[in-house]
């Protein structure tokens, strides 16, 4: 299991090169909600998603080969391994299956890395990484079932407690850990690396809550079934969220430490896009808005003053697109 | 002039009706630049710009009569007197001339505000409202000609000083004032409402330096010629910087407190723009990147390990027409 000291580790390995991003404490009845809100603003990390943390602390935990990294994604995790890669001066590979947007192509190219186009799923992008590795010696970077991952994912969960903390008791960075700063944390949830990396973090201090959609319901599913199983993935947030199968470790760290894990539809998911912008000025992808909608769908219902945190995992959209 | 007691006072009044807006403080040779680079993301106030802090401290400072308070302006400052006269339970007229397109006519009427449409320019509007306020007695709320307007807007400055002193020191909102925290900050002008508000509570502790478009140079013109004078404006960002002249406060409170105005192109701007979506997934209007143009552009050199302040100041966009 991953243990808050594990994650604590990670953060002092990443942290010359992933940003504290920051949040926005929002005003009484905020969205309509009874609750206290407090956004975690995610979407500003490096690349526009929370990847890169567990991408950064699985690499500087190894001795990269000459090869480099090699990693299976055309989206946020892709993005992040190709930036993490070239930030330490590795080299890439990263496969994706030939129907990817030449949009996300061009991006990992601009970040640098090898861009590997092979089979028609993620699956089969997946399985040619894993032959590839085995030739060259690569470091496979994976998305989200691996140790290293979860707990780089885990140190946003420390950093938004620390930030809270400081903001209520007037301290800042000083390591103590105050959970009476937050009573829930909202995740959105899609292969599970960083729900199970906030869950391990709080380990049982926060109430953690999963948002997924209806058409990804991969944790969903797995807790109904009682371990991880295979789901059918469609819908807006499917680029971000579509993991056919929860990972094994989220799944084991899942089953104590996340309360519960509530459904949204596709229309919820636009409504919260729409909410953050108009309200905030924040431009989400559909998957940075899932948890949010978790809350004002009324599937996660928070109690008058219940101090909840809603974390905004990403942004990787075409704002051209919006609306 | 304003003093930062003033200042005070209107955060003390103002608290409670606006936003403590987050900043977020940039990785070493963030977007190429020797300096380090916080920017105070004022985009998610309400309304999507700094103008409330300014309408809330005019408003609550006055016994608002039965007629309520009146305003010129189709942009950023109508919104906000809109805005902040719900808020607060009083009436709103707000002045626009006829050109205005139909979306900012309908948010204004979202927020409560009754519009008058009348007159081919602002001129027109303006005047036609200040002949309606002494029919109606109705509070007249400048967009930044006024001592309450800039205090408020000054409130800006001062939380981004306690919040850089949090950073830096370990201690939020205790009160202390740590200049060691900054060394300079940049700040887009208009009418002069903000940076008038800013210098005010800086009074020369902090570099504080203007950046107008080439287009619209009001405060730029004004030190030229020793006073506030008329400047045409056009370009990209006047529908939120294009004041005609500089405001008489403002103006004299920046002569001797802000240390240079730049100048950037409408070119330099989009760049900006630009820059903080593919870097930081922040959007702004054009105005909102005015400061940070000011400072890739090259127009302000920052020296190597200089601390810097931008304030992205307004995001008053529609996200289907960037890029």
């Amino acid at each position: 299991m991953i243990t808050p000291a594990e994650i604590d580790t990670a953060a002092q390995r990443i942290g010359a090169y992933v940003r504290v991003t920051p949040c926005i404490e929002l005003e009484p009845r905020a969205f309509g909600s009874p609750a206290t809100l407090t956004l975690k603003l995610e979407m500003m990390q490096h690349t526009g998603s929370f990847k890169p943390r567990g991408a950064f602390n699985r690499i500087l935990s190894a001795n990269v080969p000459e090869a480099g990294v090699i990693a299976a994604s055309g989206g946020n995790h892709g993005a992040a391994v190709a930036y993490a890669a070239r930030t330490l001066g590795h080299m890439a590979e990263i496969f994706v299956p030939e129907p990817t947007p030449d949009i996300k192509v061009d991006r990992l190219r601009r970040y640098g890395a090898r861009v590997v186009l092979i089979g028609t799923s993620y699956a089969e992008a997946y399985a040619a990484s894993q032959e590839r590795a085995q030739e060259t010696g690569a470091l496979d970077v994976h998305a989200y079932d691996q140790i290293e991952v979860l707990a780089g994912q885990g140190t946003l969960a420390r950093e938004l407690e620390r930030q809270l903390g400081a903001l209520d008791t007037g301290t800042l960075d000083t390591g103590t850990l105050d959970t009476g700063t937050l009573d829930t944390v909202l995740v959105a949830v899609g292969g599970g690396g960083l729900i199970g990396g906030v869950a391990a973090w709080f380990a049982g201090r926060v109430r953690v809550v999963g948002v997924e959609p209806e058409r990804c319901p991969a944790l969903y599913a797995a807790r109904e079934a009682g371990e991880p199983v295979d789901v059918d993935v469609s819908g807006i947030a499917a680029d971000s969220l579509g993991a056919r199968r929860i990972g094994n470790l989220a799944f084991l760290i899942a089953q104590p430490y996340v309360e519960s894990v509530v459904l949204v539809a596709d229309e919820e998911i636009r409504s919260a896009q729409r909410n953050l912008w108009d309200r905030l000025r924040i431009l989400t992808e559909p998957g940075g808005a899932t948890a949010l909608a978790g809350l004002l769908s009324g599937k996660y219902q928070a109690k008058p003053g219940e101090r909840v945190g809603v974390i905004v995992c990403g942004a990787n959209t075409d704002p051209a697109r919006f609306g």
